[in-house]
């Protein structure tokens, strides 16, 4: 998503320096007009970094690491960071810019890698108002949608992981209902049929359970990501005293897929932990 | 429900008597225009019996019981079966229709009361050809979508029972959204204005969810629906072998509700019960 999100800031006129562990990513945004740089040497230049990494942790490391931008960006620079984290952790590397007058905008997204490239992502975002001025040229490169939930750094990663809990448990009830159906006799292409004009659904069943009826589980979007984001929501749910069963059981549910060995694999392969299970076959994709 | 699909059967043009175990429903549709009788007088004159009732028990009770309807109706007539039930259930009500030479259409309903009224309910349907023909002048005047699931008895209910599934779980992760949200100190309203643009949005929680802001709880669908509904969920699925976990946690959550006192309230109710459990407070209503 980062590479798709650098090449929406370069349309839009910006000067865009790309970083990434990942070497061809890089080369392929200088040949597609971007800048690469040391930290040291850009650092200090820039107004706005974004930051679009896996999770806290790694933020943490690309903002305060030994080749961290936040003690090299000048006062008044503005760091916008898209990781989904929990609210607290947010607060904390928020601090921790400020010790540098560096803004923290609190700004995870959604939308996946196509509006990503698109310049069409949704932002959930909470921050000073100075942070969203500074902010606002990227934003506006970058979203579609940009939800101004509040100034102070939290409400963003706590939106985020309201949004995270329900698509989660959406994507084990669509693998939990179309394997019903299927144990019943019923055809899973039927299934969707149905289900789509009805009140049963929803965007994550609209979205992946077309993957179980092609058997195709190419990772969009992979199984592993959903024990990181339950795993966010299960920690800022047991940290704030909140029962949460349904998301307990559906990490419970890409727990098992993921130890059985389909970590990699599109987050609708959580059907075939229900499938195993059940005893039933799943169509096979080409 | 079904005085609405009687008055849809009305509207159409065919001469409909209604029965009921609520005496002013059946007066307020012979004032619009409907007929009533005894079930010995009336049974033997109808082409078709559209059987409207809470569950399998009372589809026996209408359709087997000393003033059951099917001894009493002509070859070839045919009954429409709405409630929603078991697969097995369904094929063994048939099975007893078929003794009497009577049809049975496998119909469970979807759309709610609204669209019962207007004509335009969705029918999950399933059976003999020459049933569909008989069942078809009745169907056209009270469906907008008849999805035509097989030649067999059974189907049908499988695939409400699918829908139902998500339906449930969609209501109760609904709720524990909105209050994981809450209670992290995000506006309900905020809530459902960046979950119904996001991945994380559902037909459930686009419809339900503006019941927990509005506070309002008039049972548009009440909880003890749930523990029935997701109850014939449970009893096939371990019928069938099949681990439903998401499901069994949903069910939970609306037992918990109507367990203490929120059965008659609107399903949204169950936000009462994830909010009591978190200690916060949900939005008031007028």
């Amino acid at each position: 998503m980062g590479y798709g999100m650098a090449m929406s800031l370069l349309k839009a006129g910006h000067g865009v320096y790309g970083f990434d562990v990942a070497e061809d990513i890089v080369k392929r945004f200088c040949e597609a007009g971007g800048q690469r740089g040391s930290v040291d040497e850009v650092a200090p230049t820039m107004d706005t970094a974004v930051i679009v990494v896996l999770n806290a942790a790694q933020a943490e490391s690309v903002l305060f690491g030994d080749s961290g931008f936040a003690r090299r960006m000048k006062p008044g620079s503005c760091v916008i960071s898209c990781a989904t984290m929990a609210p607290q952790k947010a607060r904390d590397l928020a601090g921790r810019c400020k010790e540098y007058d560096v803004l923290y905008l609190d700004a995870p997204i959604s939308g996946g890698a196509v509006k990503a490239a698109a310049g069409k992502l949704s932002i959930m975002a909470s921050g000073k108002p100075e942070t969203f001025a500074a902010a606002r040229p990227a934003l506006d490169a970058m979203a579609e949608t940009v939800f101004e939930l509040g100034d102070e750094v939290g409400p963003g990663s706590a939106m985020k992981a309201v949004n995270q809990l329900l698509a989660g448990v959406h994507i084990a009830s669509m693998a939990e209902a179309m394997t019903f159906g299927m144990k019943q006799g019923i055809a899973a292409e039927r299934i969707v049929e149905v289900i789509t004009a009805s009140a049963g659904n929803s965007w994550m069943f609209e979205n992946r359970a077309p993957h179980v009826v092609a058997g195709d589980y190419f990772p969009h979007s992979a199984i592993d990501i959903w024990l990181k984001d339950l795993g966010i929501v299960m920690d800022i749910a047991r940290s704030e005293r909140f029962s949460a069963p349904l998301t307990a059981a559906a990490l419970q549910q890409f727990v098992a897929a993921s130890g059985s060995g389909l970590g990699q694999e599109d987050d609708a392969a959580v059907a075939k932990v229900y499938a195993r299970n059940a005893g039933i076959t799943l169509p096979a994709g080409e």
